[in-house]
C-alpha cells in the first residue's frame, strides 16, 4: 500500500532508516484512503444492497484498522485528536456493521437447521420436522425485523453530523496524519516493535487467564454448562454471556495485535517469522467463529421465548441452541490449538490430552 | 474362579496339557454356579430392592457370561442344546435388566439437569430455569413409570415355566456342560486362541466399517446430524438410531471378545498382552456411554412428544436431547482413541487431526 504514498517513504529515506512516525503515518493514511473510497461507494450504490453492503464491509474494514492502529501506537500521536477519533470510529463500525451481523447470524442458524435436518452427509434424511421448520420461520421473522431496523439506523447514522465529522477526521488523515512531535524523530525500527510487543504482552496475559485447560480437552461439555440455568436475577446477565466475555476480549486483542503486525509489515523490517501472521489469523477466525455462534445461540434462546409457540418448536430452538454452543466449544477447542503454536512457535502441537 | 472346580482342573492334568473342552467347561461351570447363587440371593432378597437389584445384576452378568462364551466356543459344545439355552439366557438377561436400565437413565439426564444448570464448577449457577425443572420432573414421571412396569415385568417373568427351564438348564451346566464330543480331546492351547480369534475377527471387521475417520475428529457434529429430521415415514426408524445401531453392534462384539479373553485367562497360557483385556474393557465401556447416552437423548425425544407439555419445557428437552447425543459423539470419539490402541498395540495414540 505504501506504493501509493511514494512521498512518505522518499521523506523517510531508505526502510532502514525510516521513521516510527513515518511508517505509521504511511499505514493510517492508506487505511484513510481506503475509508474514504468505501464511503464514496456505499453512497454510489444507491439500491444495489450487495454494492452497498461490499461498501459497508470494506468502510468498517479500514475503520477497524485506523482505530486499532492508533490504540496499539498511541504513544506516537496527538493522543486527544486521535483518542476521540477511535472512539468515533468504533461507534461507526459497530451501527454499520448490525446489518450484516443478523443477516449472518440467520445464515448460520439456517444452515445449522440444513445440517440438523441430515440433509448433509448422505442417508435418508432432508426435510425439517415441522417443529424445526417453525423454528426456522420464526429466526427468520426475528432476525429480518432486526436486520432491517438496523439497515434503518445505518441510513440514519450516515445522514447525521456525528457521521459527518467521522469523514471529516479520516479527509484530515489521509492528508496529514496528527502525530506527537517527538514521535517523527524516533527510528521506526526500535519503537514500533516495542510497542507491538506490548500488544502481544496484552494479547497473552488475556489468554493465559482463559480456562485453555478445560478447552483443550474434547467434550469438556463447558459452553453448554449454564444451557438450563435459571438466571441469576431479573436484569442480571445470563451465565453463559458471562462465560463468553473474556474470550470476546482476548478476540479483540488479537485483532490488535494483527493490525499492530501489518504495520511493522509496512516497515519491512520485522523479524516475525511469516507464519506468525497466519497464525493470529488463524486464531482470530477461532474466535470470530466462537463470537458468531455464542450470538446465534442467544438469538435461538431469545426466540424461544417468544409468547405462544408451538411446543414443538421450542423443542427444536432447544436443539439449535444447544448445536450452536457446541460450536462454540469447538471454537474454544481450536483457538486452544492455534494459541499453543502461536505462543511455542512449534509448526504442530502434541497430541491433546 | 477354578479353584472351586478342582475336578475338572485335576482331570484335565496340568494346564498346559489341558484340553480345550475341559477349559471351557471350567469357565462355563463356574459362571453357572454363579448364576445360581444369584437366583437364591435374588429369592431370599424379598422386599430389599437394593439386594434384589444387586442380585439382579450378578444374574445378567453371569447370563450374558455363559451365552457370550457359548457363543464364541459354539463348535466345541452341543450346538443345538447350547444355541437355544443362549436365546433364553438373552431374553432372561434382557428381561431382568430393564428395571436398572430406566433407573439409570433417568439418573443420567437427572446428573445432566443437574450440570446444565451450571451448578458443577462454581460461577454465579445453581437453580434450574423453570422449564428445565418441569422437563425434570416429566422424564422423572415417565421413566419412573416405565421402572416400575419393568421391574413388575421381570418379577412375573421369574414365575414362569420359561424362567425355570433356564434355571434347570443352568443347574445342569454347573454339573456337567454338554460338549460335542469331539471337542474333550482337543488341545486347549491351539482350539481355544483361534476361536478367539474368530471373535476379534468379527470385532475388527465391524468396529473398521465404523466411521472412525469422522468420530476422530473432535467436535465434528455428527451425532446430532439428525437432531431435527423429519421421520422418514410413520413406522420408520428413527435417523439417529440408525446412525447408532453399528456402534451397538461393535459394543456387543467387544463384550464378546472379552468374555473369549476370560475363557483364555483362565487356561493361563494365553499369549495376549495383559493391557489387551484393559483396552478391550475401557473399549467396552465407551460404548457403554455410547448406548446410555443414545437412550437417553431418545428419552428427551420421547418426553418432548407428550401433549400439552409448556414450550419451556420443550425447549430445556430440546437442550437435553442435544447434549446426550454430544456425550454420543464424545463417547465415539473416546472408543476411536482405545480402538487405535487395542488394533495397533501402543501405549498412546498420536494427536488427533
Amino acid at each position: 500500500m505504501t506504493t501509493k504514498y511514494p512521498a512518505v517513504r522518499t521523506a523517510a529515506g531508505p526502510a532502514g532508516a525510516a521513521t516510527a512516525g513515518d511508517v505509521l503515518a504511511g499505514y493510517l493514511q492508506a487505511q484513510a484512503v481506503e475509508f474514504l473510497r468505501s464511503l464514496r461507494l456505499h453512497g454510489e450504490s444507491g439500491a444495489d444492497a450487495d454494492e452497498a453492503g461490499e461498501a459497508a464491509r470494506l468502510l468498517r474494514r479500514s475503520a477497524r484498522r485506523i482505530a486499532g492502529a492508533l490504540y496499539v501506537y498511541r504513544p506516537l500521536t496527538d493522543a486527544d485528536w486521535t483518542d476521540q477519533l477511535r472512539t468515533e470510529l468504533v461507534w461507526l463500525s459497530d451501527v454499520l456493521g448490525r446489518e450484516h451481523a443478523y443477516a449472518a447470524r440467520l445464515a448460520r442458524l439456517r444452515g445449522a437447521l440444513h445440517r440438523l435436518s441430515g440433509a448433509e452427509g448422505g442417508g435418508a434424511g432432508g426435510g425439517l420436522t415441522v417443529g424445526a421448520a417453525r423454528a426456522g420461520a420464526l429466526l427468520e421473522r426475528q432476525l429480518t425485523l432486526a436486520r432491517t431496523r438496523a439497515h434503518s439506523a445505518a441510513l440514519q447514522a450516515l445522514g447525521t453530523s456525528r457521521f459527518h465529522a467521522v469523514a471529516d477526521a479520516a479527509a484530515l488523515l489521509a492528508s496529514e496524519v496528527p502525530l506527537d512531535p517527538g514521535a517523527r524523530g524516533l527510528p521506526a525500527g526500535e519503537v514500533l516493535p516495542h510497542l507491538a510487543e506490548q500488544a502481544q504482552r496484552r494479547l497473552a496475559e488475556a489468554a493465559d487467564a482463559l480456562p485453555l485447560a478445560v478447552a483443550g480437552h474434547p467434550y469438556n461439555a463447558e459452553a453448554l454448562a449454564h444451557g438450563l440455568a435459571a438466571a441469576p436475577g431479573p436484569d442480571g446477565p445470563p451465565a453463559e454471556g458471562r462465560q463468553d466475555a473474556p474470550w470476546h476480549q482476548v478476540r479483540r486483542l488479537v485483532r490488535l495485535r494483527r493490525y499492530a503486525q501489518e504495520v511493522l509489515d509496512e516497515h519491512g523490517q520485522t523479524e516475525a517469522e511469516p507464519a506468525l501472521s497466519v497464525r493470529l489469523l488463524g486464531a482470530g477466525q477461532a474466535l470470530d467463529r466462537h463470537r458468531d455462534a455464542a450470538e446465534a445461540a442467544a438469538a435461538a434462546a431469545t426466540a424461544a421465548r417468544t409468547p405462544r409457540i408451538a411446543p414443538a418448536t421450542a423443542y427444536a430452538l432447544g436443539i439449535l441452541h444447544a448445536d450452536q454452543r457446541h460450536e462454540v466449544e469447538a471454537a474454544r477447542f481450536a483457538f486452544g490449538r492455534i494459541w499453543q503454536r502461536v505462543t511455542t512457535g512449534t509448526p504442530g502441537s502434541p497430541g491433546s490430552p
